[in-house]
């Protein structure tokens, strides 16, 4: 399952698709994003993302953690958004 | 059971310590903030107050949502993280 990554650019709508189809084929999304925009689109696209699963009857919650990242060789803190059913 | 808000100022292990502390009393807090600046730290501080609360055996997610509120008669989007155990 790849992890659905979030940038400041991202639309929220387009992610939030994104969210629930994976959601819906694997019962888990990942998304991943780092900087204060990107996890702003990740956040809203997860509460969009909440509202399309919850029309197929599927309640997601969602547990952030912390997770290094490389990029560059530079060691980044990015914010990891697991997705699941409750 | 108040509100907790948090702008991009706010510093993430603060909030977090009022997180940990308004679940362990209530079972349930909640988070608001308005913008990606103030929306990443409350994010943060929702991770951070994870890592405290599952010292104590509680293992909390993560509800986004969506909320109008109104400031200064302007009517704003903001998020709310509702924290409580799984």
């Amino acid at each position: 399952m790849d992890i659905i990554r979030v940038s400041t650019n991202s639309r929220s709508t387009s992610v939030a698709g994104a969210i629930a189809g994976v959601v819906r084929e694997h019962d888990r999304a990942e998304v991943q994003a780092i900087g204060a925009g990107a996890v702003n689109q990740a956040l809203k696209a997860v509460i969009i993302a909440r509202g399309y699963l919850t029309l197929d009857g599927i309640d997601v919650i969602c547990m952030p953690m912390f997770t290094e990242v490389y990029i560059d060789e530079q060691e980044r803190t990015a914010i990891r958004l697991v997705v699941e059913p409750r």
